[in-house]
């Protein structure tokens, strides 16, 4: 059996990999477009940032290691710029022919750069892949410090506008929407915009950029969304979803039989709504790899989905969600309502600091929805409880009682959970 | 409606504060036999450790305060020594009678020194109430720091380790067991005391104290314990478990009807077990105590159970717990799996640190049973994630798949739960 890998980053080296620990027999290639595999791209801003010293620190794998340990071919400069099913083969940029018997793509994503004129011009950078990141660190370093201007305010727009002060430029974060993180809470753009701006970084809402020329800074980083790498997937006869990835079964399989879609180019169903989504993450793009690579290697594996779990820090100040929020329950036909609190994560003595959560729950049935959790500390903690209740369709009253852990130095005795999930109870039934 | 509450700390307090919200009409009567209620004793260690610098500081309220925005009376220095259900009151220890239409026993729990002999000595203190705290900081405030001796392994034990190095002790911890925190893991007890003689603390097991005299130490803390404080209970003819404490149903109400009990004089229901656990800490008194205050103001409202989580701090060093150990689980008629795991909280380049996390699941169906968290940061995380988790009934495939948080500041991509939870997936079925 040969098993063939598009792509050699998160999903891809996952799904090699666990493909090869389950079948030690196989024959498994890794095409990758780069030169670099398995790097951690979430870790890119904080290369640029300074705290990790060298890119290649962000690397787990090199093709030869991953051939040594692993039995596995990675072959870099490998560009596929075709699939033909019926041959079972894909075909690489310089015209060579690869066999296989299957198939995963884990082409990732793309920044998407739709309708921004000039985006190739020298003080315009993305920060997608690890080039990308290379050459903006490049330019860092060798360019004195000045005005930066971010546009997208997703989580790599917010994380690039905390990397650029680190390294002492002056920020302006543009975002063509009225609302930062791509959230609907009004509390939270206002919150976190107030964080940035004692951070003395600008907020410009509502900037709609046709050419990176009208942009008055020294350099651009073009941060405004992803979009799937679908297309030699999608000429071969590959099934998109409705969200412009592709479709895929909780086993990663495609609507083509033995070829599987793993990563950011790729769907996910989400637990709340039962509905696929496009989340790209690298949590995800890890799980949904290995799923693929088990059921590429023949055994029967699934991924069951995401409750849309997410966290980023923005200079120094934690933001997490989880579920739905609100807006997006409403439109899913639950009758949300919700409860904000702000609570100590810990005793004072402690150096507890404040943390707001904000718990969304189905008024008719109680069943949680979503959270949002903003705070300096203890951020990750919060979310991933309310991660795993949602995703056990906890209700309110579940949570309310739920046995969480406490001592001083870890938490207070009604942790800012429960204080939320007690506001939250009283506007249920 | 006249609510008696006997005992004013944590379940008590929390029992009249919850009636009064539900019943603005009730007439409300604490009746504490100590000076101060409404303390937090979880927090009496930091305040031996001079990290809360005054015992006021552990205080929500006081009786003044209580009466004035709640409308309850609480008296204190008022000593309940008998219940008589028949004529519906309470006796104080000078003669008066107190009637009730209902009755909420929040007695708590005291230091077990049963079959020692000299508790009394001027050297010879407990950790029980805010008192014993008192008492135990003025010496140590009037007394030239020397060599204590710390009798117990339990978390109160440890942590009046902690607060005695703090003041400038050497300290030797004594045990009966052959464990630690009463833990059956045997690499826990490895790695705590380990731990604990890497900070100069002396670990014997095996101890059985018959008299401090047999103890050479200038101090000696008697933490080998607790038992329910249900003698005036029981002598009302109110049920005991074969735990030794109060029976209560999920409405917190014992078997005369009308009288509630809560906090650490009252069983619990074990989730995982189904079972009558008696667990006191203080999350259990405050939540029990509300839902006893609940029922008691003529609301239904239930008290599921715990899972048995628990966390403390050691010399620094967080070690929390959930559900069941390994041992705990066989002897309950289960098939106990485990797998033990070393892994990074974060990443290092944001300081990240070691987190061993141990799961257990039923080989047979999957299902998680219980875990183990041991680390100096990311602790109380994991082991509320865990909590949900096992109260959810969730499986270690389900483990597996959950949508944690990640990104570099928070957490690393695959979090040690879910490493933990690949291991264990081998282990079962």
């Amino acid at each position: 059996m040969r098993l063939v890998v598009i792509g050699g980053v998160a999903a891809g080296m996952s799904a090699a990999a666990r493909a090869r620990r389950l079948d030690p027999a196989a024959e498994i290639i890794v095409l990758e477009k780069g030169t670099v595999v398995s790097y951690g791209a979430c870790g890119m801003p904080y290369f640029l940032e300074g705290r990790v010293p060298r890119w290649e620190k962000l690397v787990a794998h090199t093709p030869e290691s991953f051939a040594r340990e692993r039995n596995v071919t990675v072959r870099t400069g490998a560009e596929v710029t075709a699939i033909s099913h019926g041959k079972r083969e894909v075909r690489l940029s310089d015209g060579e022919a690869i066999k296989y018997d299957r198939l995963v793509i884990a082409t990732g994503a793309r920044a998407s750069l739709a309708g921004i004129a000039n985006t190739n011009a020298p003080r315009v950078f993305t920060l997608n892949t690890i080039y990308d990141a290379i050459r903006l660190k490049d330019h860092l370093s060798r360019t004195p410090p000045g005005r930066a201007a971010v546009v997208g305010a997703g989580y790599i727009g917010l994380e690039t506008v905390e990397a650029l002060r680190a390294n002492g430029w002056r920020v302006r974060l543009l975002t063509r929407s009225a609302r930062l993180l791509g959230r609907a809470e009004e509390w939270l753009t206002q919150a976190l915009r107030e964080h940035l701006e004692r951070f003395r970084v600008e907020v410009s809402f509502g900037e709609v950029i046709g050419d990176t020329r009208q942009i008055g800074a020294d350099l651009i980083v073009l941060a405004a969304g992803l979009k799937p790498n679908v297309e030699i997937a999608a000429e071969a006869g590959v099934e998109l979803g409705r969200t412009g990835a592709i479709r895929v079964t909780d086993r990663a399989e495609t609507n083509l039989h033995g070829v599987f879609a793993a990563g950011d180019c790729a769907e996910t169903n989400h637990l709340v709504t039962g509905r696929p989504v496009w989340i790209p993450l690298g949590t995800t793009a890890n799980k949904t790899g290995r799923v693929a690579g088990a059921n590429a290697a023949g055994r029967r594996e699934r991924f069951p989905g995401v409750v849309g779990t997410s966290i980023v820090r923005v200079c120094g100040l934690g933001a997490a969600f989880t579920g739905l929020s609100s807006e997006a329950a409403r439109s899913e036909g639950f009758q949300p309502v919700s409860a904000r609190i702000a609570a100590m994560d810990k005793p004072r003595y402690f150096g507890g600091r404040t943390l707001t959560v904000e718990l969304t729950a189905d008024r008719a049935t109680g069943r949680l929805l979503g959270a949002a959790v903003l705070g300096d500390k203890g951020v990750e903690g919060r979310i991933n409880t309310a991660a795993t209740a949602i995703s056990q369709r906890m209700t309110v009253e579940d949570l309310e009682t739920l046995d969480l852990a406490y001592a001083p130095p870890f938490a207070t005795v009604w942790d800012p959970l429960l204080i939320a999930a007690q506001q939250l109870i009283k506007l249920v039934h």
